[in-house]
């Protein structure tokens, strides 16, 4: 508890939302005290915490307030938590809080996703810092540690797992064999599952972070709507078993690549990645995310992607810093973008995974796709083709629909 | 090239040491200008390179020295970067910089190994920075992000593969049946050994490495002559085997955990590793670090942990953020140690592996050791035992041998 009379240096802070993350952050910041004092040197005093609920109960219940005013107009609080989630009132608040100088810091990737660029043009008017480490592989460090890979690299590629529901959901599949209805009713079971689990499994959560990390790697805001999204209901267990016979497990990827002629290449999408790629290996609600640098090579980051604590120390890692850098910014930033440098999705090479039936289909998929390789059974014909775009990609399928081939799923393979 | 006549911010750095990791970082600040200086704000400029040997084809051979007070005493150099390797004259030069105030980078483990603390002390008394990011796992960021960690987090255990040269070993050994002698000169064949194999197959590089993480994580300067240290030159493949049929590969681990009464745990040897964890699947030259903490659990940091460009794209992160900070200080810093808060390694605890011969072996091994798991073939017979301190499984042994059963092989069984 603060300690009234004694005179000790201290930053105040807000944290607006007291749900998973928001409890998760005071927590941090009261069992933590001694230590995160040490480190700063400067002690970090919870001063308001806005909720519309009571929290009778909590240790610091005075300290609540249900009106935003009380922390925009309180000149102590330095630096604001935004940990409520959504975009309403999440943007106004975030908007106000910088152009009133506090720096603010936030687990909210949608709202990252979505208006990043437009609060480090404020940030930087305002000399204040804006910080998001939790929205992207929750207690993983991934993008102070890309912002300094970026220092003396010119990235290549990111790409990762950044979905722990999902990956939970296709590892049960993977390893349990469970159809995919049941795994994701067990994630909801489990707590893994999203409020509204169709921003997990049609992919949206995992396109707004790999748009961050987009954002962040290449200098110019990536939004979600310029990046083509396919989420995982379609993949069946068929498909994981085929997979595996080829030598590879299905994740569901966000990917950017950056081309030779400077063109992004950007894609969220379930693929088939081979069992000797590190990300094969990240299993059950984990994330893990690969940055390919020009110097560095490939590094990868692995841990618990969300969930409680590890979100908020990634979230109170990111306020130390501001209490740090009150006067100083921190060099984070990206320009607005235009989308304009996004090549179509359909122009995007990559080597497909198919799953058709029909007669002789291995030998009319030959004819038109060239080299292939094939796997029979049960009467369907899996194979993998070689590289092509997915513009050519359709027309084959086309050709082969017309010679009475049913394409039964298609699935990119990542070269990840 | 800088261009003379044109105003234009910059800091001047010297670099002290023209080989492996030298000549990249000089690579790196002149092919990565532009976007360093769109990073920073202001150039990086090379003024001196020290180096005993003439480089008359470099494209700035003007700046090379042999004179060390040539910059110690030029003003101008702000930042220098020590990758000449070695503890003489590195150490002195090194107290010499931050003496007169500069800042300075290192890759240099054996050197942060044994004087870190002292380095440390002396950057707080002159307000300046030191900073190793490349000294562990190369070009993978480990020690920004652990430190970042370290903030809200109390790290329960770290636990890596430091070591390319040996994890590329035993590699070769694991998938290719290869016998360590053999595997070791294709090693050094193909670069991946350094000049004297001993450090890395005797484990020294790696215990320098896990020494330094330890100082890190725990506040305390941990010398490497206090640290139990196994290499593999022990290994032999009948281990490699047995551990595959019992679900394991054998890995060199540098490990170091907290005690639930404050004392340190800290080791460095072969350990069999559950095919599960994460750092089972990090193969040949990569190496792999686990930070377990008690609010984010495990996070993994994978790359290549040596080499040119990786480990000079790490020195140069460093130089970029001394750039930043020179007139503040970064939080990066270890107290001296004395070693007391460190435990006996013969009081360390661990399940084991076994390989023995002698008849009856596995009877008399059940006995002595209570439950264990045994798999026979050849004449001998492997074994897994529950957890024990080291001391205890040494009597265990010496009864064993008073009954006929030879010990040939015992490596610890590591829960990581």
């Amino acid at each position: 508890m603060y300690q009234k009379g004694k005179v000790r240096k201290m930053v105040s802070v807000a944290i607006m939302g007291h749900g998973v993350v928001g409890s998760g952050v005071a927590e941090i910041l009261l069992t933590h005290k001694q230590k995160l004092f040490s480190h700063l040197g400067e002690e970090i005093y919870i001063k308001k915490i806005l909720d519309l609920r009571e929290f009778p109960d909590s240790p610091i219940a005075d300290r609540f307030t249900k009106d935003f005013e009380e922390i925009i107009n309180d000149l102590e609080i330095r630096v604001v938590v935004e940990v409520m989630g959504g975009i309403h009132p999440a943007y106004e608040f975030v908007k106000r809080c910088l152009k009133a100088g506090k720096s603010v810091v936030t687990s909210n990737k949608e709202l990252v996703a979505a208006h990043g660029a437009e609060f480090f043009a404020i940030a930087k008017e305002e000399n204040t810092n804006f910080m998001f480490e939790a929205s992207v592989g929750g207690g993983i460090p991934i993008i102070r540690p890309m912002n300094q890979c970026l220092v003396a690299n010119n990235v290549r590629e990111v790409a990762g797992i950044l979905n722990g529901t999902t990956n939970f959901i296709l590892t049960r599949m993977i390893e349990d064999g469970m159809p995919f209805d049941d795994a994701l009713k067990l994630a909801q079971d489990l707590g893994f599952a999203e409020r509204n689990p169709a921003a997990d499994i049609e992919g949206h959560d995992a396109c707004r972070k790999i748009c961050i990390l987009a954002s962040l790697a290449y200098g110019r805001h990536i939004y979600p709507q310029s990046v083509h999204t396919e989420g995982i209901t379609g993949i069946a267990l068929e498909d994981v078993k085929f997979a595996e016979a080829f030598g590879y497990v299905i994740k569901l990827i966000g990917r950017v690549k950056k081309l030779d002629d400077g063109r992004i290449d950007i894609l969220t999408a379930p693929m088939l990645v081979p069992f000797n790629s590190q990300l094969s290996n990240i299993t059950n609600e984990f994330n893990g995310i690969m940055v390919r640098g020009d110097c560095t090579g490939d590094v990868v980051f692995y841990g618990k992607g969300a969930g409680k604590l590890p979100t908020a120390s990634a979230v109170v890692a990111d306020v130390v810093d501001c209490c740090k850098h009150l006067k100083a910014r921190r060099f984070l930033f990206w320009a607005d973008g235009d989308g304009k440098n996004i090549i179509d999705w359909r122009d995007s090479v990559s080597a497909m995974y198919v799953r058709a039936s029909g007669e002789n289909a291995a030998q009319k998929a030959e004819a038109v796709f060239g080299d292939i390789n094939v796997t029979e059974g049960d009467g369907v014909t899996a194979m993998l083709t070689t590289e092509m775009t997915y513009r050519v990609f359709e027309e084959k399928c086309k050709a082969l629909k017309a010679q009475g081939v049913e394409i039964l799923s298609a699935i990119r393979i990542g070269d990840i």
